[in-house]
Parts: structure tokens; C-alpha cells; sequence
């Protein structure tokens, strides 16, 4: 997993004066260089495979099919240990620019899609979260003289937690003057949990064709594509106050959209274990948008034939880079940030023990034996395996 | 915990013409704020604590007593599970300055640090670590692009992992710029483990009256005190290259010397426990140098009769600090990196254990009923519960 970033080089105030381009945005353009990562990634893979071998002759065993996986499991013997950290993003300079603009903190929000992005990955696997560290990397010791937001932080932190069912375990605040910048924090998650049963287990191992793909709606951009977002707004006339729907969502701001925290799937995943549902797979869809769908390595088609409805934030954000389908879908949620591949008789089951959860759910598509691809009929989109290089 | 910042204000090239300072440099005094930093500390604790209702009636239990200890403890049932985020601080600065005067890359010895950061923080409630999770967040993707340092990081993680035999589940290595400032990088590591069997648990339930504090040999500043420790070159004629001591260690600058990755300590507490040594309480020394022994809530004396030798950087920081033994001893570990506290019968056989593990150890004191206060005998120290708000 990675995240990436791009410093919003102009404040709103001045991007107001900027003149439109409308020239298309891509998110390399954005700012993400992939190229310099990911040798670095793929040195720390191979060193980190090796370290399994510790584990022999100890009574526990690495499940090496996680490798590659959203987070990494070992077998302790009556059940699955799953542990995993991840990183916000650059998601907080855009709250840190709302709150010089609305004089209000959007650390709540903030808090909830920090604990989102370890949470979300961490369910991929049929783990139970149940404890939550807190990775809270300010800039100095200044950063939390504001209260109001420290306050926002706290408690948004405990609200996703209690969400969660899991428990806020305690965690680091350090002060990082000279390496976080001044005024700003660098959050971040980790998360631990359990797979009990060890049936619940999803790394794919029953995954196969006529399987369903059931999507779980997003609540907006989650915290992926924000190097996107953020540059865009040098193109908009208001910043982070344009209104992005005035008809339908009148005084809904660019950033108030943007801000919508994280969906926090974990009620989901495990209201389907207390029914009785194990998923053979899940996707949490974040950075390289519905191309994650094909993250198993198997080769499979997988073909869409229901799309959920776009969320106004992400319909805005692709009109004004200028993005054609098939680039927004490889990049943005575009309303679904959770998938979940079942039985084909538990799909519809699925769909309204999520809706039961207060999350909107779709059966959408399914798969077929095939060339690995991602077909969205819909909207006439293929992806092929190239298109994804995550492992 | 806290780590602490304070940027070295002046390059060592420039610090080289600054005239002595021969003031007294206290820990404050190089930038630390914690009235800043405790309030919100407070708030996230009491929140914490809170969320541990969500694990009744789901076969979990939280373990009251470690919170407020060097990791959070579960009861999952067979075993504890104990988890902890830890941040390495701001060593890379100084490894960042002596990469630049050296031409070699100290980040094999940073990513050590990172790891013992966290495991030596885990092992403290009794726990085996079993698995590690990297946190490595750059200013941009261009701080990969040193080869020789970003292979450094990754070798220096795996070898840390391995002496520690824990597997290295996976990580983030996300590019902030805008967050983490450019050239530099904010590290992490998080871990799991677990404490079987149970009677490996030690919150300090059986820490009494007659029980040895046995210490454990550092290698040198470890990761904590460095924000004095930066703030120090200003005062030294040649920087980071100054000789510490010319006469037993020639040629080793200061620069290397606070370099000397943090000793890992699992591998003793591992010994111990195949042993059938049971430590009752740890302590792992780090912020607060020495008042750390003292973390524990119980009500007793704890008498040093026996101090080790101190390191030559330690010594020297003392030295040029202007400190006297009191200061120092209570910021710094002055040589001793890691206390157990056990059974009187035990305490020689866990000094030969640590021998063997090649890790100096001497046992230096023991509890005694009495007014909670820590007396360091041949040095004439005394600190009371006043001097240690660590919880």
C-alpha cells in the first residue's frame, strides 16, 4: 500500500484568481512519482518474505498467501493473527485548509478516515479488528495548542473505535520539529485483530468462477486520490468553497465533500460472520481505484454489470480533470469502496445485511473463467492485468 | 510515549565557528514542550480507556493494568496479545547530517533503532514479539531515490527482525511532501505479539519488597535524549565529527557514536522465559532516563547499590550539557537500557542469561518497602514520585 502526495501549492485564496485550465489532469500529473517507490518496495518484500522463517519450529506459521495481500496473517494455532499499519495521507492538508476557510476543525472526520484506512484493510482478510493504536506525528508541540482540534481529533478517534468494536490500545504522540512540517501532522493507524474461525479466513482460496461481486458504497473520496484533489483546486474559482452541485446539493463545498470521512466497513463484515457468511475474498478499494477489484492473483474476467451511483464529490472531481471513465475508474472509487466476493447465493443476503448496517450495497457483477480482466459493461471499460501491478 | 524534536538549527559546517557555550543545557531548554503535549495526552487516554467496553461479552477482555504500560495487553483467551505503535524520533536527522560528511548511509543502524523502539517497549508486559510492521513516510517520492540509503533501511530492518526472530508482516511507505518535509523521513515500526504462556505476564502483580533490579547495558543514547544531543553540536568545534574521546576511543566521533543502534532486548527476555525465569516487572529505559524505574504505580524504595559504567557519548553529552549526575541520570539511560525486575533467587542467572546474549548486565539493586522514591546510592541520587508523570 502506498500513499502519495503533492503539496497544495497555492492556497484557495489565491487559486480563486487562477484561470481555468482545462486541460486533462491526470494522477501522475498530480504529483506521484511510482517509479522511485516501488524498487524500494520490491527490495522490502523479498527482505520481509525472508523473515518468515523465524516462525518454524516456534508452533506458528506464516499464512504466505497474505504476502501481497492488504494485511499480513499468521497462524498462532486456535486462530489467525492479522496485523497491519497504514498511513492517512495528505488528506489533513486539505482539513487544515477548510479550517482556516469555515473557523471549524475537521479532525473528527479526520480521525475516523485514519482509522478507516487500517480498519478496512485489515477486514480484508475475515479478520475480527480488536485493538487500535494511535500514530499521531505532529510537527512540534505547537500543533496541539489549538484545542478545538485536538479535541475534534480525540473524539473522532474514539467514535470510529467504539464503531469499530475495537479498543483504542493508547499510542504515540511525538513532536517532530524538522522532520513533520511546522503545523502540520503526519496520522497514522495500526490495527490488530483476530480470524476466529479460522474458516473465516478470505484470502481467495474459495474464490473461483460464478462467484458475485457485491460493492459496498463509499461515502465520497475516502482517503485515496487526494493528491488529485487537492490539485485540482488551483482550477477552481472558489477553491475549496465552490460549490460542486449547486441544484441538488445546494452549499455543499468542494472540501466539505471532500471531507466526508472514510466508510468504516468492519460492522459490515462482521454482521456477515454472525450470519453465517464467509466471503472467499475482499477488495477494499482504494488507491488505483476498481482496478483493486483484480488484486487476487487468479486469473479470472470479472464482469460488472451493475455500477453504483457516483458520488457528487467524485462526479465533480473527474468533470473538472477532465478525466474520461475509464481513467476515473482506474484512479477514484466512483462510489464504491468495499468489495466483497461471495457465494452466488449469499450475494443478495449480503446486500441487505449491509443496508441493515446503514450501507448502501449492490450486487454488481461476477465471475467468469477467463483472461484476467475487469469488464464494466455498463460503461463499455476494460482492464486488463496489466493495468495492475500491486503485489 | 513521546518522542521529541528540536531541529538542528545550524549545519555542522556552521556550527564549527560558533563560539563555547559553557551554560548549562537542560532537556527543556532543547525545545520540548510537554505542557503542550500532556493535555491532549490526557483527553486521548481517559477516551482510550473508554472503548474497552466494546470487548465484553465477545470473549475478550481488556487488561486494565497495562494501560499506562509500555503496551496494550488483551486477553483473547489461550494467550495475551499485546500490540504498540512506536516512532523512532529524530535520530534520521542526525543520521541525515553524518551521511552527508561521511559519504556512508547510517539508516542500516536507524531501521535497528526503529525496531527496538517497539519491541523493546513490547517485551516489557512479558510478550514474544511476532510480527512487525514498517512505517516509513518520506517528504516525497525522491527520498528513494538514494540507493545506497534506501537499501541501508530495508537490510537494517530485515536484521533487526531476524536477531529479534520476528516476521516482518509488511508496511507503508507512503510520500508525504507537504506533510513530512522534503530529504526527510518519519519512522515507525508496529508490533504484535503475544504472552503465552499467560504466567509470562508482567504488569507488576508479583513486584514487591526483596525482589533485584537487574540492568541491562546500552549501547549509547539509544533513540531517546536526541533532541539535547542535536542541540549540543552547536557547542562543539568540529559538529558531529568531534573527537568524544581522543585518548580510549580515538577516532570516534560524536556523530558515530550517537549513531550506535539501540540494543534489542528481546532476545534476553526470550532466554529468560526458556529458562523458566519469570520477571516480574520491565522496564525499558528511554525518555526520563532513569526515572523510568520508577514506572510502575506500586508504593516502594527502589535502592541502586551497583551503577554501571557509563557510555563515552553519554558521558561526553553529560560533560558538554554541563549536567550534574541528577540531570543526567534523569533524561538520559547512562548506560543502562532496560531493567527487569525479578525474583532475588533469579537475579544472578538472568546476568549470566544476558551474558550469553552477549548483552553486559549487572545486578544493581533491589525494592524495598518504603516511600515510592528511587535512591541511586553511589551517586547520590534520590528522585520521588514527583519527578515521574509518565502515565
Amino acid at each position: 500500500m502506498q500513499s502519495t502526495s503533492q503539496p497544495s501549492s497555492l492556497p484557495s485564496t489565491v487559486a480563486a484568481s487562477v484561470a481555468a485550465d482545462t486541460s486533462t489532469l491526470s494522477y501522475e500529473q498530480a504529483g506521484v512519482n511510482y517509479d522511485l517507490i516501488d524498487p524500494l518496495k520490491i527490495a522490502a518484500q523479498r527482505a520481509a518474505a525472508a523473515t518468515a522463517v523465524s516462525m518454524t519450529g516456534r508452533g506458528f506459521a506464516e499464512v504466505t498467501a497474505s504476502r501481497g495481500e492488504s494485511a499480513y496473517v499468521l497462524d498462532v494455532g486456535p486462530f489467525y493473527l492479522a496485523s497491519i499499519v497504514e498511513c492517512l495521507g495528505t488528506k489533513t492538508l486539505v482539513a487544515d485548509e477548510m479550517a482556516q476557510l469555515t473557523g471549524r476543525s475537521w479532525y473528527d472526520g479526520i480521525a475516523q478516515d485514519t482509522i478507516a484506512m487500517a480498519i478496512n484493510d485489515l477486514i480484508t482478510v475475515g479478520a475480527t479488528p480488536l485493538v487500535v493504536q494511535a500514530y499521531w506525528a505532529a510537527g512540534g508541540s505547537a500543533w496541539f495548542e489549538d484545542k478545538l482540534r485536538a479535541n475534534a481529533l480525540v473524539d473522532g478517534w474514539k467514535k470510529a473505535c467504539d464503531v469499530c468494536k475495537v479498543a483504542w490500545g493508547g499510542g504515540e504522540t511525538p513532536a517532530l520539529a524538522g522532520i513533520v512540517e511546522a503545523g502540520r501532522i503526519d496520522l497514522a493507524a495500526s490495527c490488530t485483530g483476530i480470524v476466529s474461525p479460522k474458516d473465516r479466513l478470505s484470502l481467495g482460496d474459495h474464490l473461483g468462477a460464478g462467484d458475485a461481486i457485491v460493492l459496498l458504497a463509499s461515502s465520497g473520496i475516502h482517503a485515496n486520490g487526494l493528491s488529485l484533489a487537492r490539485k485540482l483546486v488551483e482550477r477552481l474559482p472558489q477553491g475549496y468553497l465552490t460549490e460542486i452541485d449547486p441544484v441538488n446539493h445546494p452549499g455543499l463545498s468542494y472540501g466539505a465533500a471532500l471531507l466526508a470521512p472514510t466508510v468504516l466497513y468492519s460492522p459490515v463484515t462482521e454482521a456477515l460472520a454472525a450470519a453465517g457468511i464467509r466471503p472467499h475474498y475482499c477488495a477494499n478499494i482504494t488507491g488505483h481505484g476498481w482496478r483493486k477489484l483484480l488484486r487476487h492473483p487468479i486469473e479470472m474476467t470479472y464482469r460488472i454489470h451493475t455500477v453504483p451511483p457516483v458520488t457528487p464529490v467524485l462526479k465533480f472531481i473527474q468533470e473538472q480533470a477532465r478525466q474520461d471513465d475509464h481513467e476515473a475508474y482506474s484512479t477514484l472509487n466512483m462510489g464504491a469502496g468495499f468489495a466483497l466476493y461471495v457465494a452466488a447465493e449469499d450475494a443478495e443476503r449480503c446486500v441487505e445485511i449491509a443496508k441493515a448496517q446503514g450501507i448502501d450495497a449492490w450486487v454488481a457483477g461476477r465471475l467468469e473463467a477467463g483472461p484476467k480482466r475487469l469488464l464494466i459493461e455498463p460503461l463499455g471499460i476494460e482492464y486488463g492485468s496489466d493495468d495492475l501491478q500491486l503485489r
